[in-house]
Parts: structure tokens; C-alpha cells; sequence
């Protein structure tokens, strides 16, 4: 099923662009925990996953479809603040939730979101068109969300959300990609979905070339109240921050704001197949991409 | 995640044609059982789910996204074998394999199968164009899937599928979706994934009109080897036969057989918003739907 009154959704693309399609799951236990995230917070960034990946091709988002398993004995209100966290985000950014699929859960909530949208032929911003000598530039500050991840599983409890919205409500950054595409601003992008390390090393081999990153370079995000600024391996490896990677060629001037976003340069694309990170020094080591670590109950 | 080697998969329809997108739920324990249902047979099911909705609007399919949770304790091999039955089935119908998501489940396999398909502009075939005189049309035969599962419920234990192709391989309708589309024969369509009596109230409220279905008029499966004739309950109710039901106009002529298949006329359209059943000796009966009940452990 999918389509509300169909079996399929139909749906209409500008003319001139081709189709983009993403699908992320968000899985109980796996992507958030039913007594730390409240429900709006699971339906915001289960929505986010998805047009996230739409901002890192340059895209439009056009429509949502979510398949949705509950357990029987889920309450209502669950449900319903879990749709109103994806739909005021829906809104916010003129997609329609266009269909999807229910079913009882065996065990858990179980979502996955499909988000098409689309992109003028032949412009969508891919993964492997970054070339030696390629500036690499990252929006925000990082590491905000798996740091607040870290201090809820040491501390055992939950936490305000609106003292953490890195974690609880990214933002995806779809005017930002939509502005470096049609400036021509970008040679290759990605979304850090995954944590800066790994997400770079997606570039990396989607473009065969390595890279170097100066370490004091990468703005770290400040989490909390006081804001507390977050440990550098948290900036490197922690996923989820849903901020965009690009890299430029060195002839391209890339402001220092867009789209009311900080805008930082914090390497470059070498031909050597390896990413080096730097730290104040000088002195260099291997980066190796270190998987992000979800939640496990 | 979705593209493979990008955060999205760009893909391209043909001129003239919008876009179909469908999504579908297979889940461990709801829709099948890991000891019941052969890994090629939960991979063939889970795309047939999808494309099967694709010929429910006369589309063409183009792509499939597959997102798969699994427990980290599953083999390998079962994951091969359900990825070739998927496969399988996805290269009969040309249909590429072109993202998704993966993630480890908490409790029992979980896959969501998103179908992207094609429709000349404006030529889908909906639910809500059936109209009062309209006959009502089936393909194939019915209840075979359902009371497959009885069998299998009954008997506590499994079956052997090549038996039993209907539950296990059913094949999706796609082709006859497209010529019923092409010859603009159809003026409603639906697929019979949730058995005739929901189906056909589908297309009933959706176009606002009623429906008279003779009950002997509804050819019934035969299943297992000797092949037995299903009960008309399981033609009626049982779900997942993925057949096309559809409604023509009366001037029409409808070839007994299109596609391969039978095409049998089981009662027509009415004003009256409401759906009866009539017996060989012409007594009716109101036929409410009645959900189709999927595996429970």
C-alpha cells in the first residue's frame, strides 16, 4: 500500500528534473529509546533522515511516505505526537506525506521513511566528484548530537530536549544544498549522518582520492545549558549531526555564511588515497572512518 | 541511506510519465514465519508486495529501494537466499535494485519495499473512476494464499512451495495492469493484496457507488497436490493474491483472457452504496469486508 486512496502515490515531477529517492529507518531500541526521545523528537528526526539526504544531492524534497509498525498496546498519544513532530517538519519545508504502509509491530516501533524529490537533469550533487586540490568545507558545528547521546547513557535518564535541539530536532539543511547547486559551488557532497570520519571517507572512495583535515579547524558544537563544547572525537566520529560536507575547487570562493549557516573549511582532497588529520603541530595521523555507535538497550 | 554510492538514487523517468511510488511492510511474525516461509519465497513475496501495486494503476516499475533490519544472529545464507528471491523476481520484470537502508533489528527480520514506477501523465488507473452499470472483473483465481496459511496453521508445519505457488510465488500482475491501461479498458483497478471483499469496498467507497458480486461467478483456487478447491470464504476474504480486480465501462468488450490469464466477470456496479453477494438461487446478502488476518506467533 501506499498512495492515501491509491495503490501507488502519483506524483508529478518539474519539468526538466529527474528523480531523487531516499529510505531510512528508524528503528526502536536501535535509532531511540521510547523513555529518552519524546515521540515528536522520533517523528522530527525520522523525517530529517530522509530530507537530509535530499539537501546532500542538491535536491527538492517533494514528498514523504512512511511505513509505520506499532505494537498493539502502543498509546495513541504516542502516535499522535509522533506524527505531529513529522509533519510540523513536513510542513516547514512544503513536503506532503503522500502515503506509506502500517502494520502491527512484533516488537517495537518500527519506522521507515521514503522521501522523493527531485533535481534539474544531470545536477544532482554526487559523492564522487571531488579532485585533488578540492577545498573540503563543513556547515555548523559538530558533534552535538552524539555527545548528548554519551552524557543520556551516563547519566542513565533523560534529558530537556529544548537544552539539546542538536540532538532532539536537527535541522536538515536543504536551502544550503539547494543554494550550492545552483551556484555550482559544490564538486561533491554528503550528508554527516554518519559522523564526520566515515562520511568523508564516503567521499573519498566514491571520488578515489584521499584527504587531510586540519583537526583544531572543525567546530565543535556546544551542547547543553551552560553550553559545554564537546570533545574532538565526538566532532570526528559522532554521527547524526546532519550537517553537509562538501568540497570545492580552489578556485571557488565559498563564503564564510550560507543560508544562515557558519560555513568552514577544514581540509582538503589530496591525490593519496588516505585521510590524514593534523592537529595544532603539525603532526599528522591516519583517520580511519569509526562506524557511529546507536543505541543499544 | 538510499543510492547506492549516494545519499540518494537519481533516476530518470520517460517523457511524458509520472512518477508511481508504493511502499510495503514485510515483517517476521506478521507477514511470514522464518519456519514456515522458504527465504526465497519471503524475498519474492516482499517485491511482489511492491510491484503488484504498480500494476494496480497500469504502471511500469522501474526501480526498487529495499530497507532490511535483521538480528544480528541471522545466517548469512538466509540472508543470500532472500535477496535472490528478491533478485529473481526483480530481473523477470527489468526492475534494478537501486537503494536502500540497512540496520540491525532488535527481534526478527524486517524489510520495507518501496517501489518506483511509471505512468503515462494522467493515464494511472485509480480506484475512484468505477460507475454505477460499470461489470467488475477479476483475474486468476482466488483464495489460494490464504488458505494456504490455514492449511499451514492446521497442520503446524510447513509446506512444500512448489505446491503451493500461489502463497509462496505469487507473481505480480503487471503485465495485464499495462494492457488494461494501454487499451483504456479499466475505469477503476485495484490489486487484491487484502482479499476481494476489502478490495472491491476499496473501489466501492473510493468512487462512491455500490456493487452486486455472484458468489459462484468467483473462480476459487485450487491448492496442494492433489489440488483441492478452496472454500468460497478464502476466495471472498483471503488477502495476498495479488490479482487485479477492475471495473469496465458496459460497452466495453473484455477478452475472456488477457495477459495469460482468465478474466471473469463476478457482478456489476451499483448506485446503491452498499456491496451484496447472491447465491446460485439469487438471495443476496450484504458482504462486509473482512480484514485479512496475517501470521501471529
Amino acid at each position: 500500500m501506499a498512495g492515501i486512496g491509491d495503490d501507488c502515490a502519483v506524483l508529478r515531477l518539474p519539468p526538466g528534473h529527474e528523480a531523487l529517492v531516499t529510505t531510512d529507518f528508524t528503528l526502536e531500541g536501535i535509532h531511540f529509546r521510547r523513555d529518552w526521545h519524546p515521540a515528536e523528537s522520533v517523528g522530527h528526526r525520522c523525517l530529517t533522515r530522509g530530507l537530509s539526504d535530499i539537501a546532500a544531492m542538491g535536491g527538492e524534497p517533494l514528498a514523504a511516505f512512511l511505513s509505520l509498525a506499532l505494537p498493539f498496546n502502543l498509546p495513541q498519544s504516542w502516535v499522535n505526537a509522533f506524527l505531529r513532530g513529522l509533519l510540523t517538519l513536513a510542513g516547514k519545508f512544503g513536503v506532503t506525506l503522500a502515503g506509506g504502509d502500517t502494520a502491527e509491530s512484533p516488537n517495537g516501533v518500527l519506522a521507515d521513511i521514503v522521501v522523493l524529490g527531485s533535481v534539474p537533469k544531470g545536477k544532482a550533487i554526487r559523492r564522487s566528484g571531488a579532485r585533488p586540490g578540492d577545498g573540503i568545507y563543513i556547515s555548523g558545528e559538530f558533534g552535538g548530537s552524539a555527545a548528548t547521546v554519551q552524557r543520556m547513557m551516563k547519566i542513565k535518564r533523560k534529558l530537556k530536549p529544548r537544552d539539546f535541539p542538536r540532538h532532539f530536532f536537527p535541522e536538515p539543511r536543504l536551502e544550503l544544498g539547494r543554494i550550492l547547486r545552483e551556484k555550482g559551488l559544490a564538486s561533491a557532497m554528503i550528508d554527516t549522518s554518519d559522523g564526520l570520519s566515515t562520511d568523508l571517507a564516503h567521499i573519498c572512495e566514491e571520488s578515489d582520492v584521499g584527504a587531510e583535515v586540519q583537526a583544531e579547524a572543525i567546530p565543535r558544537a556546544g551542547i547543553g545549558r551552560p553550553a559545554h563544547e564537546v570533545d574532538l572525537h565526538f566532532a570526528l566520529h559522532g554521527g547524526e549531526d546532519y550537517e553537509l560536507l562538501f568540497t570545492a575547487p580552489r578556485g571557488k570562493r565559498i563564503p564564510a555564511r550560507l543560508a544562515g549557516l557558519p560555513i568552514t573549511q577544514i581540509g582538503h582532497i589530496t591525490r593519496r588515497r588516505k585521510i590524514f588529520l593534523r592537529n595544532k603541530k603539525g603532526v599528522g595521523y591516519e583517520l580511519l572512518p569509526q562506524g557511529w555507535e546507536h543505541f543499544r538497550q
